[in-house]
């Protein structure tokens, strides 16, 4: 494991030359999340699809567990069990807009992750780095359990457990556990524990922050450096579910799977489970007795149970609910957590937008009216007067503050960014296939796709490396 | 599947361009015995080992269920439920003396497959080829079901079902149906079905023939242009016990295995079977409710069924027995058949060697005693007396005719040749492993192997073709 070893040193210095200037030194954190058995244990794979232009290079990294889709270059990394999703990556030809100025893309963008460290993480989107829109770069980054990183350049930079950077560049940023950034470029910031902070240049800015006290409860590091907190808790007890998924190569879906839906077989389904035309469910995403209405879509990391969701429902990477009705065209958003139970039931209303990081884990039933924006820590139905809002009220705003929430600027384009962007993902993932070839999205592209599965060197000096690998479409 | 048909008939010009001339057109056997669905039903694999250098380079080309082991180059080819198995290719700085002449290996040789047509097909060892003997290299070649080559530089050759190419350079030959040949340098030469064509330049010459209407019986192409006889009747019976150990990731070896042996998780174990220390069970072998003694090995495509192999005992790649009892340091060669049955039960003496492509089906029950040559066709104990001779007594022959086998040469360098190969191919697996390092053979260095798989295009123009990847050890 000489190489393994060196890689991680390696990998640390870079990190820390970036870090222990805004006072944080990875160096623990990283030692006490590997655990060099798992590095060996698990297989890489990549997908191989007709939709997706192909470009893999992965080289001097150890890539245990983690999935690749569309143009990646991975150098002198560890991505553990993550995924490295390049379906909406800009192709050649593409024009983008830079400080006001077109220009056009000279060849397709490729992922490229240089290092870093990332375990868990999922990675999606294309960049927004104005710099060289050729590249989705991660560089000297480390990002812990369930982070998201989304459309987002990052150059030296520590994601906490569960946090998420969204469309944005960020250089030398911190985002502590559960944290949600978007906005746009960002520098030398650290971002606190548990905040969401939506900063659109000018526009508006939303600015959440929970409780830390409570936050400790849902995540957070116990003495032995391990994660603690119901988040974790929730994920560890269903990760059993997983082993078969990946230990078998047939692929067997277990319920019927409309013509125009995708189902991965690297999902899990369990109980009795209704898949309707134009749904999605992608790898990692967990659906236990539920149904799945006509375009809604389970995200990476997702896990619906126990739960009804009507047509047009996004459920974004990591988002979780139990025992929840979801109703027309809502949106869960990223690491949401759903957490109802059998006697306290969750309903969300048509239209409604469940922000990012949202934590809904009710005492009682708590029912959520059509077209309201839901946001922070909510118990109670009572606590919803402070955590949601109609979306016509909430676009009236200019200045609010509200519980441990603030925005400022202007809220109907708030509202309005939010909607749009849940239908360019509703569009992106098929919900709005109607047959023709251009309404098809990624639940009629991901059809025919080939897994294929790559491994480390299991013993030696090179133990837990996996060789070069460089695969081309040509 | 543009882009797959071309490539078939671009193999089909390159073949055919050598093999026309010789009075065979290859296009039919080609066109019949490729069935497009199964193009793209099964995955490929390459082993990552530390023992072995790595380097795959596969362009332009349909590899589905082959295995590769070893430094490979393959270029606009199929190579259909395959194993390439460069474990015993030459490395760096070897001496190898051509035309008495010492030269030096520059790079470690590579297994280069070019134009070429492959299915069920095992390729092993190295190159005999003194041009470049860096590289292992088959080209312009058809090699249909179950054919072998070993150690044979092939060029513009056709290998008719089961037939066996070894140690051999051969250009634009024809090897019929279940013929074997090993003889050095062959060019523009057809050998027919049945033939076992041994000749070591100027020392000897075997040369055996089955009766054709035999020969029928066991492999001959139907009206319908399938593969029919015994042979492929014993091999389709037992397809189906393969599944399970292709659909899973799982190893899981349902039976003890010593520390110092190997047995492929690509192979069939079924019902009671004991492996002893040093034994080796190659991917793709088939031992059912039988027991290998110390050092005994079943190579690839060989079956094992109710039988017993005492210690160093070598099944070769495709030897197949039932309700037989082998003795110590037995030689079955390739492609033998020991059919025996529950009422004609064989029994093979120690240190005898069944010759390859020998037919062994009893219609009474068989001993063979110990130290004897086996060859030919076997139906009863008297069939012995035309097929058989003590080892002793071979040794004494200079001129030999004997049933429809003929030897000329020195009959003590023949029986020495075969031994001293036995023990090489002993020496080589491992059997003779005593715990130093450098006794080990491919039981023990097998062991740190992860497998990677690969699979082709499932959909558009490339349907059927894998992309281009390249796999390098650095």
């Amino acid at each position: 494991m000489e190489r393994l070893k060196k890689l991680i040193n390696h990998i640390i210095s870079r990190i820390n030359a970036n870090l222990i200037p805004m006072g944080l030194d990875i160096e623990q954190a990283i030692e006490s999340t590997i655990n060099s058995a798992d590095l060996t244990r698990y297989y890489a794979y990549y997908a191989l699809s007709i939709d997706h232009p192909i470009y893999f290079r992965f080289q001097e990294s150890n890539l245990g567990g983690s999935y690749f889709l569309g143009k990646c270059d991975v150098d002198r990394s560890i991505i553990h069990l993550s995924d490295i999703r390049g379906d909406e990556l800009k192709a050649k030809g593409t024009v983008v807009k830079v400080g006001g100025v077109e220009t056009e893309l000279y060849r397709d963008e490729v992922i490229q992750i240089i290092n870093s460290f990332m375990i868990k993480t999922l990675v999606h989107n294309h960049s927004r780095n104005p710099e060289i829109p050729e590249y989705f770069r991660i560089l000297n980054t480390v990002a812990m359990h369930y982070s998201n990183i989304h459309g987002t350049t990052i150059e030296g930079a520590y994601l906490g457990p569960f946090s998420t950077a969204d469309l944005s560049v960020l250089h030398n940023c911190i985002l502590g556990n559960f944290s949600y950034v978007q906005a746009g470029y960002l520098t030398r910031t650290s971002i606190d524990p548990g905040r969401v902070w939506i900063m659109a240049d000018g526009k508006y800015v939303f600015d959440y922050r929970y409780p830390l006290d409570v936050l400790e409860e849902y995540i957070s590091w116990d003495s032995n450096g391990e994660l603690a907190g119901h988040f974790v808790e929730f994920l560890r007890g269903r990760r059993i579910d997983f082993l078969p998924v990946y230990d078998s190569l047939a692929s067997k879906a277990t319920i019927p799977v409309p013509e125009s839906a995708f189902l991965s077989r690297y999902a899990v389904i369990k109980g009795d489970c209704v898949l309707r035309p134009n749904t999605l469910v992608a790898q990692r995403a967990y659906i236990e007795n539920s149904l799945l209405g006509k375009g809604s879509n389970a995200q990476e990391n997702s896990y619906i149970v126990d739960s009804t969701l009507a047509d047009l429902v996004v459920v974004a990477h990591g988002g979780k609910m139990v025992f929840s009705e979801i109703e027309e065209k809502v949106f869960i958003g990223f690491n949401s957590f759903l957490y109802g139970a059998q006697e306290n039931r969750i309903k969300v209303g048509a239209g409604s937008i469940v922000m990012p990081h949202t934590i809904i884990h009710p005492d009682e039933p708590i029912s959520i009216p059509d077209e309201t924006l839901v946001w922070g820590y909510v118990r109670t139905q009572k606590d919803l007067a402070t955590q949601s809002m109609p979306l016509s009220q909430f676009a009236t705003q200019r200045n609010l503050t509200i519980g441990n929430m603030s925005f400022n600027g202007d809220g109907a384009a708030f509202v309005k960014d939010f909607q749009n962007r849940i239908e360019h993902i509703l569009v992106a993932n098929g919900a709005r296939y109607n047959g023709e070839q251009d309404s098809r999205g990624h639940a009629q592209k991901t059809k025919s796709v080939s897994y294929n599965l790559f491994q480390p060197y299991l013993g030696g000096e090179k133990e837990g490396m996996f060789p070069t690998i460089i695969v081309n479409d040509n």
